[in-house]
């Protein structure tokens, strides 16, 4: 029950987040309820696809169908301002969402007796994969690749429960919290991964304006 | 036997656009091979994977796979006025594959018992899947989601085979013509879907001249 | 045994190939370990699914997992130096891989009892699947849709082995060489596919300076 709380707080949260790149695109309202679903279930979709679980799943989950959908029409027709005061909430509504989703899909490919580094893909990629396909059909270079820290506290997820050091209720209550406040804190400090850049791409950077 | 002839027109249709889109891009013959086949069979594959159909049904469809492989052909060595001949006709095959795949889609989905809101996503995506992988290969940003209005018609059939206001045969061919006739005239007239641009794009408008 | 060889050999090109084009991009770390899997594992996966083999087989393949993670790492912290020192063994070592996996894909297709063209599609996109799917991720134009001979030689594998002309033991190995030895001539002289340009695009080539 809790946990569907989360779910459709992080359903909302990913399907707005579609919405928004699809107004700033100025897509029609069809781009805007194609790239909400597919940031809302893409990562999902995905995930079943690699570690085996049937895709059509998806069509269980009717209320968080229907979550997606008022969401995405909701964002497409509130005045700018509203919209961007869901940016403020969408950070940390996402926090949920990526905690949520990415533990759901740690024990579902724990439950399917995969490897170490299936179950890490897999959760990875529950939260990841969405927003990677809204961006590459908004044209865009994935954010995920070059934002702050993000996927990496899916990967804690995903070593933690595919290692059974978290298993039970309260432990993946506590790894929940655990995370949104970690995920919270990486983008209000503005942490991030280490990046490497080759030389070459240095002194481009230097030359050329920084774009997309 | 007469909805072959519609899958042919519009296998055909879509093959040569994604064989066109290649050549505007530049791509070798191997890239018009490649566009031509996602956009002719992507729809469907997608389509397939979402409502739990095996994807390799495709190999089945030897006469529509030689259809696309000769019409991607004849398109790759065609004059540039011939090919600026077929453009005209292609909007309107293209209109008949539309409506011959949305409901095909449809129909599937149905058979599978799915509930209302796969089947309309079975069937959209059917009918614009395959241009939205073409779009995507090509580095484009998918066309679908700010031209006239398309999808649309394929929401309306999946919707009207859904709730099973139609499904009898004659009824099936009445539908058919009229999204054939609708679609045709979203071109012709240049309709449009309702499109929401936000405040920061408006200027970004008058700025920038408009790209791709 | 010696294919495990030449599909170890090809893995960490073909990860290597994918964490070079991450770090070129100006990825973090997770996106060169995103790049470098699905050019690595992509084309597989694709494959699995057009012909109905289940796509989490991909999790048996530990050996080649765990190259393909240590090979992107080392190329992240590799000094610059090195990694142009690389980009000279990569394609020869990427010309074992195509040839590897190809083999493989079409093997795996006529086991499946598809006829000629689907042996031919699983053959070609096992072999540049996780090129395309790297290359869109970075928000580039897949290359091999422009660049040398590369995709022909897969199609080549398929037709032969897709015809059974060959089937036996030492007639793969020889077919594997053939093609090795094709490809590095075909990057090595610069050989390139037919290509057909639109009139408009030459005019425009001649107007815009080259991009992307």
């Amino acid at each position: 029950m809790t946990w569907d709380v989360f779910n459709i707080m992080g359903i909302a949260a990913f399907a707005i987040s579609g919405a928004i790149v699809a107004m700033e695109e100025k897509y029609d309202i069809l781009g805007a309820l194609v790239l909400g679903f597919v940031t809302a279930f893409g990562g999902g979709i995905i995930r079943n696809l690699l570690i085996g679980l049937p895709v059509h799943m998806l069509w269980k989950q009717e209320a968080l169908i229907t979550t997606a959908l008022i969401a995405i029409l909701l964002a497409y027709v509130s005045p700018d301002r509203w919209i961007n005061n869901y940016k403020k909430w969408i950070d940390f509504f996402d926090a949920i969402g990526l905690s949520a989703f990415s533990i759901q899909g740690a024990l579902y490919a724990v439950q399917a007796h995969h490897p170490l580094i299936a179950v890490i893909a897999a959760t990875v990629l529950t939260g990841i994969g969405g927003g990677i396909i809204r961006d590459v059909l908004a044209g865009r270079k994935p954010l995920v690749f070059r934002g702050e820290i993000y996927a990496i506290w899916a990967m804690v997820i995903g070593l933690l429960i595919g290692l059974k050091v978290v298993h039970q209720g309260w432990e993946l209550y506590a790894l929940f919290v655990a995370i949104v406040v970690l995920r919270t804190m990486s983008f209000y400090f503005g942490w991030h991964l280490p990046l490497r850049v080759l030389a070459e791409d240095k002194s481009q950077t230097t030359n050329i304006p920084a774009k997309g």
